[in-house]
């Protein structure tokens, strides 16, 4: 669907939107149409996902009344059982309330009514949380960021049951709880309201929609355009700036994924009490966007679990229900419904019925997953993101700027999946979400030592120190470029540099996926050129997941004590399996994954070493996994070119106990520099070669060749490629 | 059914299968009644899951005529070229034939005669296989078994087009095919054909089919009764002696799963041409028996990987596709569908045909997956392998006899499974079946070094060495004495005694599945006490699976460099990560495995160490996967108790972010010994308090009495529980 023709559609929806508020009384719920919930109700046993929710929000609920009402004074950490028990409560407030608005049943407005007037006798009580930790203090939990999770809910399933309360209730729970809250979390904690950062959004959506709740206009304003209500800072900014023009967010896929639902309640809630806001048609219908944008940032279903991220983290996750549901809601796109059959649930409100209803009547389309480089920046020109996809295999390029506090120091990093498994792996971040005994579910101190730092990705470490020297500061002020980009067809390619990770450093790095007939997926060539002012020494890791089948370059292994690689910047959590020295042909190694062999070959440059390492050491309360790493090295040198090539190949059936090309069908890699082009050169074990060429130049007018092996190649443009 | 039940539907099916042939001509197949497969053709398009197995066997098999003839000298060892190309065949001669009959096509029949001819013009000329090793050498495999498989496999395929052939064409393939390989297993390879060994099944099997084929009573004989037809070798003796009267296969399941086909497969072919010998009633229906065992030997389908095994062997495999449909034609036991479901996957053939009709028509029943004692050795005299199952657990004891050279030295070890994991883990073999790369798809050097040694499993090892100091002699001579089990109720337990793994030393050991109220799955209560003729170190280690999350044992990590635990038996294998001091509160470690948690409890004896360890040291070729393990130590002691307690609990939902116990429900954990019983309480943080007391006296009819916190408690027999 267009832009434009989005935009029309949002206006009939606004309108009807409009219509069917103005049929409910004033005293009314305002976050819900009374009348689709009800219909919803009604409807509910035609449509199994649908159905499934209200059993399952109906059991929940149900247990929660029959454990009794619970509202503990706040105590614990994150996974502790205070913090647990909150958050039960307001998911059994938003379960209740909506299951008062579908069913009608008066016990789950009752059941509301008392947990909120329990509530009622504690918020006015409460002061700092007596667990916060270095992020800033809440109320009923440890850090105010859950307390806005809390009161976006609440609100929800106190709005849907507000006009059955009587007067005297409702003055209560307002004053005592709503405000109490709202003024917390917006007057009494500029610090968080006015910040540019999901905390702030999650505390503008709790603010605002308290302020439609309340009916109160002053909140509403203060959460759209901040507490000075100038616009400098509030929910619109937000909009302004955390995504860029395609969508992306600037902490990466795993925050996009949780900063998402605000943005989506929130605007959703706009829409339904000043349509004439056209909230989903705001900067060009960026929310709607950032929801197709998130599902785009998935193999498999799973995110990619670049920057802070916990890598179990799937589209199957409450915030993905609500905004695939409501950009169906707005949009109407059938591909989307593909998702919500993906997931196996919808959200338990009239939008979510209506993807249940039009799923079973056929109507999902495949989503469409596709190459895509998604710029990053508010403007569009702080790195990007590169997304290269075949049926089989999808390679992601982390070109993007650093992406606020939870960004790692990785710039031009990169991540395979092939096969349905993570091959080039990211280790995400170190930390047990809400498991007390691992720092209160906190982010780990391994966080910062081990999985921010370069030497955890699959990018160029010099003199082993992270990028930009692990400073936030610096790292935030300097983006790499984002060269070149081509998706689509049998050669598809990106092309990036920075020169700010290192003092005098130039590095450029061009990844290109080629698809070449007999092998189920693609050839992975990466190219990584580094120029520095002073020699240095260079390393390339590979994190990758599998077994190690053959290692064919000459190696000698520590086999009865094995050091540690080095001291600082996460070289301190390696210990060295093995040192090899690549040679031209033994120059390989070949791993297992899932009955699948890859075999990862080099061009080492003269004097190079692979270092053969896993992750683990100095990590004296087992917080690490343990994963196995390589890595190129090459000392003391000025210059280095870093060749590899990943070759997925054969299969493994350990059930039928077959095997098939276990050897790679690679008989050489070759590479060449010329004045202003690099040259490889794949020959195959069958005869035939396959040749890439990548000029300097970016640009797609001018016309380049090279000689190779006796032969003149042309091309135009930035990359050519020549199959014999 | 009843074994009577059996015995007579058997005989009815025998006279059918008799008729059957009676209408065939003389010339036509004797492995397959022609008649039910060409009906199984003619309605094949009724039922899905045979039509699936018709569509791939055509795709397969015309896969195979597209490629052509291929037909090598043979010269690769497991894995290489030449061995997957013939076990291709075999596989294509067996499918083409079975489609010929079900199809009535002759480009079927022409494949198998092309194929079979090509062999017969290699096969006269083969000597011993180049690539043969330490086994017995193959002519076109590097190992003869692997002639025998092959064997198998084609006769059948032969058999079915047989009488297509021209006179000619089946007189060489007779001759220069069937002949010259039957002769070749059998009076060319007495070692093999007259030993009581899987080895020797497929080489009777395969040698008797030959037989039935060619018409040929000879071959027939001296399958059934061995090379001088005297009954001490061949197939029956193998069914005297290779499995235990309760259907256990001395070899462990993954043989079992292997070994069984032959068994079936020759069982069905004498039960078509010489039904009276009613081989389905053999020693009491042993070849059911051991059908029905061999699927009791799995947990979510997958078999318990003790000895020598492929942990990813489930069932899956072809062995079992036969043998389902074959115990069903025989039997007609319903549950027996539900494997087949579970499987996905029928045998192209007419008892196949007959599974997928009946669920189809929704006959299937569960299987009766059940705690059971399955005794090991030809008189089940021979130890045991007890199985104790929950809805969400199964424990396994491994109390069973060596188990030939297959066999691993790890007498009275153990393996839990919960929640759908494996939880207490056995590595199984070290090997890469069928990967050139390693070592040729053969048991690698590790596994005698690593995978055989006791240290690798969950049993107790005295001074750092193995059982029967790793004698294969020695442990063939010597099983463990299964003293009592009880299967079923809320307290399910097994104890079991050696005192010939270690001169001098007897150790006893009781594990008990308690079920508790208010935990999803039984907590575990594992009771091993030893006593030597002289002080010794004695080390018990826990080989688990799952990340670490509370090591509540104080304890000092080795961060910067791991020593190896020690140099021979194993423990040359193992880094040591940390060396811990138990005390009598700091007990326990916590793991996560998959989103439940798990909490090991020891009472430490006396100055006990725990160590934590992994394998992967002196492993120069990265042979070994990387497992944790905790090892509970004693030194210098001449008596020892370890008692220890498994806890699952809690859960961890990462996608909804939601984490309920995590901590241990267990406050305290007890052990006392009296005169002749051992007590062990364990305090649940609630308050309530579990007792299991365990007396030295097995038997049913003593009452014993304890006296546990100033209160006298009294029981019946072996064990007692008392809940407060």
């Amino acid at each position: 669907m267009s832009v434009r023709a989005r935009i029309i559609l949002g206006a009939v929806i606004s309108l009807a939107l409009a219509n069917a508020h103005g049929a409910e009384s004033t005293s009314g719920p305002v976050l819900i149409s009374a009348r689709d919930a009800t219909q919803s109700g009604a409807q509910a046993q035609q449509y199994l996902l649908f159905q499934q929710e209200l059993d399952r929000a109906r059991k929940e609920v149900e247990a929660a009344i029959q454990a009794g009402i619970q509202v503990p004074t706040p105590k614990d950490p994150g996974g502790g059982d205070t913090h647990e028990q909150h958050k039960r409560n307001y998911k059994s407030i938003y379960q209740a309330g909506l299951l008062y608005r579908i069913t009608g049943e008066q016990q789950y407005s009752d059941w509301v009514r008392s947990l909120l007037l329990a509530y009622a006798d504690l918020c006015p009580k409460l002061g700092p949380h007596p667990a916060a930790a270095n992020q800033t203090a809440g109320r009923l939990f440890w850090q105010s960021l859950n307390d806005s999770v809390w009161l976006v809910h609440a609100a929800q399933g106190y709005d849907a049951v507000r006009d059955a309360l009587s007067a005297q209730d409702r003055g209560r729970i307002d004053r005592q709880v709503f405000r109490v809250m709202a003024k917390f979390l917006s007057d009494d904690s500029p610090q968080v309201f006015n910040r540019i950062h999901n905390h702030a959004t999650w505390a503008n959506a709790a603010v605002g929609m308290t302020g439609y709740v309340l009916r109160d206009t002053e909140l509403v304003d203060k959460a759209l355009l901040g507490l000075d209500k100038t616009g400098k800072a509030g929910f619109l900014k937000q909009l302004d700036v955390l995504f860029s023009p395609d969508g992306y967010y600037a902490e990466g896929p795993y925050y996009q994924r949780y900063a998402l639902l605000p943005f989506v309640i929130f605007a959703q809630a706009i829409q339904n009490n000043q349509p004439e806001r056209k909230i989903f048609e705001y900067r060009d219908g960026i929310v709607l966007e950032a929801i197709r944008t998130t599902i785009q940032l998935t193999y498999d279903g799973y995110f990619f679990p670049i920057n802070d991220a916990m890598p179990d983290k799937s589209l199957r996750t409450d915030e993905l229900y609500q905004a695939v549901a409501t950009a169906y809601q707005v949009t109407g796109d059938t591909a989307l419904l593909s998702i919500a059959q993906w997931q196996g649930r919808v959200v338990l409100a009239p939008e979510g019925f209506a993807v249940a209803r039009d799923i079973a009547a056929g109507k999902a389309q495949p989503f469409p997953f596709a190459s895509r480089l998604l710029r990053d920046g508010p403007r569009g020109d702080q790195g990007a993101l590169a997304i290269l996809r075949t049926p089989s295999q999808t390679l992601v390029m982390k070109n993007t700027a650093q992406g606020m506090g939870h960004g790692h120091f990785d710039k031009l990093n990169w991540l395979l999946y092939d096969n349905g498994n993570s091959i080039v792996t990211d280790y995400g971040s170190a930390r047990f979400l809400n498991i007390q005994a691992k720092q209160g579910g906190r982010y780990l101190r391994e966080n910062d030592s081990w999985a921010k730092q370069t030497i955890a990705h699959n990018t160029l470490v010099v003199n082993e120190r992270s990028h930009f020297n692990g400073d936030l500061k610096t790292a935030e002020k300097n983006a790499p470029e984002q060269l070149f980009f081509a998706g689509g067809g049998a050669t598809q390619l990106s092309t990036a540099e920075i020169s700010s990770a290192y003092p005098g450093v130039t590095f450029r790095r061009t990844i290109a996926q080629l698809t070449i007939s007999g092998y189920e997926s693609p050839l992975v060539v990466d190219v990584l050129r580094a120029t520095s002012a002073t020699p240095a020494q260079f390393d390339l890791p590979l994190h990758y997941s599998g077994h190690l089948i053959n290692l064919a370059v000459p190696h000698k292994s520590n086999v009865a004590a094995r050091p540690v690689l080095g001291r600082a910047n996460g070289y301190q959590h390696l210990w060295v399996d093995a040192v090899g020295a690549p040679s031209s042909d033994k120059n390989f190694v070949t791993w297992l994954n899932d009955g699948r062999f890859y075999t990862y070959r080099v061009v080492p440059p003269s004097g190079a070493q692979m270092i053969f390492a896993e992750s683990g050491a100095n990590d004296p309360n087992f917080n690490l996994r343990r994963e196995p790493v390589l890595i190129q090295r090459v000392t003391n040198a000025a210059n280095v070119t870093f060749v590899s090539l990943l070759e997925p190949h054969g299969r493994h059936d350990g059930a039928n106990e077959t095997t098939v090309g276990s050897q790679s069908g690679v008989r050489a890699l070759r590479y060449t520099r010329t004045a202003d082009a690099d040259v490889v050169q794949i020959e195959l074990a069958d005869g035939r070669n396959t040749i890439l060429t990548i000029a300097d130049a970016v640009d797609g007018d001018a016309t380049h060749s090279v000689n190779i092996a006796g032969r003149p190649r042309s091309w135009q443009g930035h990359f050519g490629r020549f199959d014999q």
